[in-house]
């Protein structure tokens, strides 16, 4: 029902192989991989040649956040590098329409990303070509940073408008994802929780261990339906 | 004299840290670090983040290929990252000299990198800011492809200008730089050499094996004077 | 009551005086020119010369479909080449208030082009500035693409905004309209129609029978009131 | 209540220290700064050094109005030159919450400026890091345009959501504000008035007057609650 | 010896399949055409599907000049749709060898077009990779400008860099090429001539007549050898 | 023979009326006006309302510094505001050649203004369009910068190469100009001296004596000739 998904750019960088085997050991759901341009956002983090290597590493899904401006350039690069799905941004292109059917025609899962300060409506048009939706919780461009408050609101309104839809579509929640954030998320209607530095790479326990931990929060919630 | 730097984007990228201090055993010069942002190159690579993670490991200078537009917004970025060189390309910013000026100032060497096509009157006013020099023997962007021939007598051209000036800038090259082609560049001048796929991380021998054969070749040629 | 406007990018443009007299003759109601600038969708069309041209050859209106980054910049461009309306995308500008007004003080018609992701909220505050609205049911640039089938909900969601403001205001449908999607459209609003490949420029009949089979179309249909 | 913000790119430019010196005479609220860029809108006007220099005369707060595309890069600017505010426009960047939050950990208070044609549901998820409302009611970049009448309707649905959340957050109204509009504008709820050519810096009267004359507006207004 | 272009964009745009067709007969060697993007320059002509239609009508070199920022975005597009050569701006990307060389992949003709302001040490590193060189006489953007004085001591220095090089690269002049200009472009060492307004389309002749005219204009110069 | 000009970005903005007037009573040649745009610069300054202001106030030639992209947008905005001269950066526009005259078309005399690092090979086709240079000492974009000591070589060679052509084109140099660079300026071959906080605006002295120093200066060289 919940899935975890360890964003590699918190990773050990030096042994993604490593830690990528015991992730999946401990059995996470998919792997996160930010792509930054320095102008969408201004950081720059992993390319298609860590894709093509993780994808050498493990059979689980990869799940790319393109934070890049006009994304559509570049969904066949990640595709051929074994992506299994594409999330872009609402704010980083003008034909959002066309770029979601351009990822679903590539083979893959087409999610949409959307920062904090957009709202839902851009969604309007979109649901049918949307397979999961990346909901910011945080700013994009920088591990590190606190969870704004006002989106617990909007993964509520999410999820009703996509319950009204009579949709199931995931919602994937990024930024600050842990133990003070991930029940609450989950109760509001997020199902996919990437983890990063407040989770999954705690450097205070062992990897298998933040795994657990994460997991055993969802036991506390019930999910909403 | 010659000197060997590894480019990290042809290492293995899931075992960043064991190749790195093979390398480093193998007696490599520098590492040489390509940031690219979709943009002034349509490919996205490494960042701030492997930069951090590679000065954790080794104590050789870290030299940083920014091929970037307006690299200017990054120096700080990259400099806190634990860079010791930063190179900026000469078709990427129309402030090269305060560039340069800024890398220096933040105590860091300052490196031009000059595409295939550019000529080399961008050194005209220069020089006096430059520490190195980044001459790409194939275009930025890709690992991977041909040396362009013409760059041999750009070597040339540089190395006379240099010399002209009563300068010794140390030359790096950059592009499909192995056996076929490191003997001919020294010949004409460049000291510095990136090794990527045709040389340092060449599939059919070791790292250590690699270093030693591209050392190899420099015993075959009295650099230029 | 139903207007029907040949799109000229897919007319003969090796006799493009001969296609727009036999329109002429055939009773079509407008013509409909695509400029595009390679930014803002990816691909060339025709420029002003071609629309001076037709303009020397037709008195019926001439209807400009702007696929350009900053629209703004080309209005009274296009204004002195002949166009009577000029419709700008709502993704192009960030000041569309500006350039509708400046479109209509040009002495022509000013319409909203809206592509299939965009929300129709950009409306709110524009209807008083807008003659026309191109509802894109496909992605802007290119001829040959499937309609979109969740454009059919959003001319309905258009039609009803409009009527709740008192407004008749025409909307404009293009991309694939044919048999297969024109009775759709026009029970659901749309009144305008552009004529392509699937339509008025269907090689299997000759332009006058096109435009009587479009026209034909429109039959069956009570228009929404 | 209502306060007063003399625009000041309207003030006498050869005699700024005057003109100012004689608005807080006159007991003006704050000070209106406009800074464009020539991207985000066609014009340029006054910098970092006017406002600086403003700062060392009165210290009635600078209240700064950013008509600059990706304004995130100059918050830093501007809060060092002594603004007490920023407003960065809803159009500008792709990064709202980040700038708005940005500003305050600047110490200053975080404004949203909203062009004529955008949709107020920007605001959706801003309210909890917006201080104050810019709402132009002309397009930004020129002094001397009319009034646009969808405005009001625009001020009475903001002080509407606004209400709705239970929020105060004041609206200023930026754009030909003088006498025609003033009482108007007030009645359907803004109480910040940015006064330029049309009511303070009106040439038939003195500053002093021409400040008294937009107070006694107020006077026929019960404000919006 | 010398060739002669017809500027497509000159053609009577309504009956460009009878200007071709007679052009071909009064054997011209090439036809030209333009593509703007309105940034690269401020304005837009014609189109790849104006060029598939040319290629369905003549068998003679389509001689594209692209005039758009990023011309690398555009290769196969246009050679897809026929054409024979493809001409990129020196001043249109930051990637001129990668581009040049693409358009030879693609197996095309690689042409490389200078501006009126450009220095010819741009081609300081491209004459391998260059097929000929499009020197514009005028700047970019639009027909009927006047000739630029310098630019005949420019296809001087051209020709002397050329034969320096012991090439033999065409140079095709573009702009205002006539009567008035051609005998001294082609005493300099142009070989290839660009027809429009002033030539090749003037309306007081025929197209017969016009190249008749051009062609006897060649007959009184030696050509530079 | 040398001309002295006020950069008015650094006279007291609070009262430039009092500043232009001490100004033109102590005998300075022109005023030098900034535009910035934060794109082309990381600043804001002045916009063409000020240029208004002064040229209410003096008689003097207004020179204008566009610091900005693209600056042929604005040629005429500035030269309808008052503007004698405009000088606009070879490194901001890719049709120099066409700005340049455009700015003559317009009545005024045309500038080009060359940063640090541009090679003065921008020049080659442009000294009959070029009715000054403006030779940057510093980087553009702020006061308050050091000499950039290969400016001197830069003079030289820019007065050498003009001479080689005949022309006698005023070289006006700007940034950090003042007792400790003006002689050596001048004995190279600079003609117009751009006055800011090293010389005109020194706090230490009245703007007539200012003005009275930098001229003393010139006493001291013979001006190259």
């Amino acid at each position: 029902m919940f899935e975890i998904g360890p964003s590699l750019m918190c990773a050990d960088l030096g042994n993604l192989e490593r830690d990528v085997r015991e992730l999946d050991q401990a059995g996470v759901d998919f792997y996160h991989i930010d792509v930054m341009d320095g102008e969408f956002v201004p950081n720059f983090t992993l390319g298609p040649d860590i894709v093509k290597r993780v994808r050498g590493i493990t059979q689980k899904p990869l799940d790319l956040h393109l934070m890049v401006n006009s994304p559509e350039r570049y969904v066949s690069m990640f595709a051929d590098a074994g992506a299994n799905r594409i999330a872009v941004h609402a704010e980083s292109t003008t034909n959002l329409q066309g770029t979601l059917s351009a990822i679903r025609s590539a083979g893959l899962e087409a999610g949409l990303a959307i920062s904090p300060a957009t709202s839902l409506d851009v969604l309007d048009y979109l649901y049918d070509v949307t397979d999961y939706i990346v909901l910011m919780t945080v700013n994009p461009g920088f591990a590190g940073q606190h969870f704004i408050e006002s989106m617990y609101g909007k993964i509520s309104n999410l999820k009703t408008r996509l319950t009204e839809c009579g949709l199931d579509t995931p919602i994937e929640v990024d930024g600050n994802i842990g133990a003070q954030t991930v029940p609450e998320c989950a109760r509001r209607g997020a199902t996919r929780f990437i983890g990063g530095t407040s989770a999954i790479f705690r450097s205070d326990a062992s990897l298998a261990d933040n795994v657990e931990h994460m997991r055993a929060l969802f036991a506390q919630v019930m999910p909403a339906s």
